[in-house]
């Protein structure tokens, strides 16, 4: 057995300051730097980790497979997801059998909406594994729009905007609190949706929350239903206020 | 008018370790360190950050007042906090008006569930204000944990463990991934709740995720109910996955 170790690396929303001493420390300790991107793209994570990073340290880009010919509820899709993750995970674990400790870089939290908790599952079983917590993309929004989101008792929801439009009208009206991930070309559902539930007058439009390109906006002053896949609607709780 | 500036900073859910780069920077930049607390202990968020604060940096506590006499929905309940918070915010008003910068300390995030968000939304019409994002608690729960919580197209809802018990249940079972909060002396009615629902057999009790007291166990292999207010308990969706 090697002392190789594996870890899943939170960085937060953006920022690079955002990231956490933890982290700092996990990605001094790592032989290997791990990180998905787009094929064809640069890693986002690791753009907000690029200036921590030592002087030639390896890294070990995992490329998602293009899937826009495949619908995403397909057996196809899966099939593909499920292939590439199987693969990421045998191209970490190459790393570890040979004594590296690897840290998987992901943006935000691991465990929140993150592709690492795919490769985690099919590694913590075999190797020491361990989680260092991030600053969610969802807490840079908010902290960046500097608007309170919870308080008390509030009921707070994260929603895929994905969901179809009765099921975000209904889900909208029963939290108190909610956060509406992965907008992009469902903003002009979206923002029906939140008409009919009464919550569009609070809604609040994010783009790139703490990043330099950062954008925001009350929902209701934004002219089109232009939205990048990343982007958020904040809708706040929070009206009974002592 | 004085260069000084307010900052709410979060300092995460208790690992020490789990501070920002910018939270860092802020206390550095802080002549006043405010924290809240219980009357008569001292403050958990101050506790996280003190092998950071500068020696003889200037602190402010803001001491909740004692309501436990007071039911939570009661007027007098409301009044006294909103008092209490009328208060707190004269205080940081005073150091900021002699041109001193203060930052609040707060666990987790600072606009999330945090009492923060009732002095900010007193002082940030007034003075620059600046929000310093945190990990949760609830990430340093999951992550302590190493439970992925959500994934996909998962809603994830945030419960109080004060809800009724027959909406806990309704909650519950249609969100795919829940945290349930403030559990304490709710925790013989979330059991029967998450059994109802049939999300017990994957729910887990964490209490002091990432401190040296964590306590973790399958909710199912916990022989009693007792529980402290912070506990937390994690319902995981993410069972559909690739």
């Amino acid at each position: 057995m090697s002392a190789a170790k594996l870890f899943g690396v939170g960085v937060g929303p953006g920022d690079p300051e955002l990231l956490t001493l933890k982290a700092m420390r996990a990605l001094g300790a790592a032989d290997v730097i791990a990180h998905f991107a787009k094929a064809g793209h640069a890693s986002h994570s690791r753009s907000i980790v690029a200036r921590h990073l030592r002087a030639g340290v390896a890294e070990l880009p995992l490329y998602y497979p293009i899937t826009t010919e495949l619908p995403a509820c397909s057996d196809g899709y899966r099939d593909t997801l499920r292939d590439f993750y199987d693969r990421a995970a045998a191209e970490i674990a190459a790393q570890l059998d040979a004594g590296r400790t690897v840290a998987v870089i992901c943006e935000g939290d691991p465990l929140f909406y993150g592709s690492y908790m795919h490769v985690h599952a099919r590694l913590a079983p075999r190797y020491p594994a361990e989680i260092v917590a991030g600053v969610t993309g969802m807490s840079g929004c908010w902290s960046a729009a500097a608007m309170p989101i919870a308080q008390g008792d509030d009921v707070f929801t994260v929603l895929p905007a994905t969901l179809p439009e009765g099921e975000l009208v209904r889900r909208l009206a029963e939290a108190d609190a909610a956060v509406v991930m992965k907008v992009g070309r469902h903003l002009a559902k979206l923002r029906r949706a939140l008409q009919t539930s009464g919550r569009l007058p609070r809604a609040i439009y994010v783009e790139r929350g703490t990043m330099a390109e950062e954008k925001m906006i009350p929902l209701s002053a934004k002219l089109d239903d232009e939205a990048p896949y990343f982007a958020v609607v904040l809708v706040p709780g929070w009206e009974e206020r002592p």
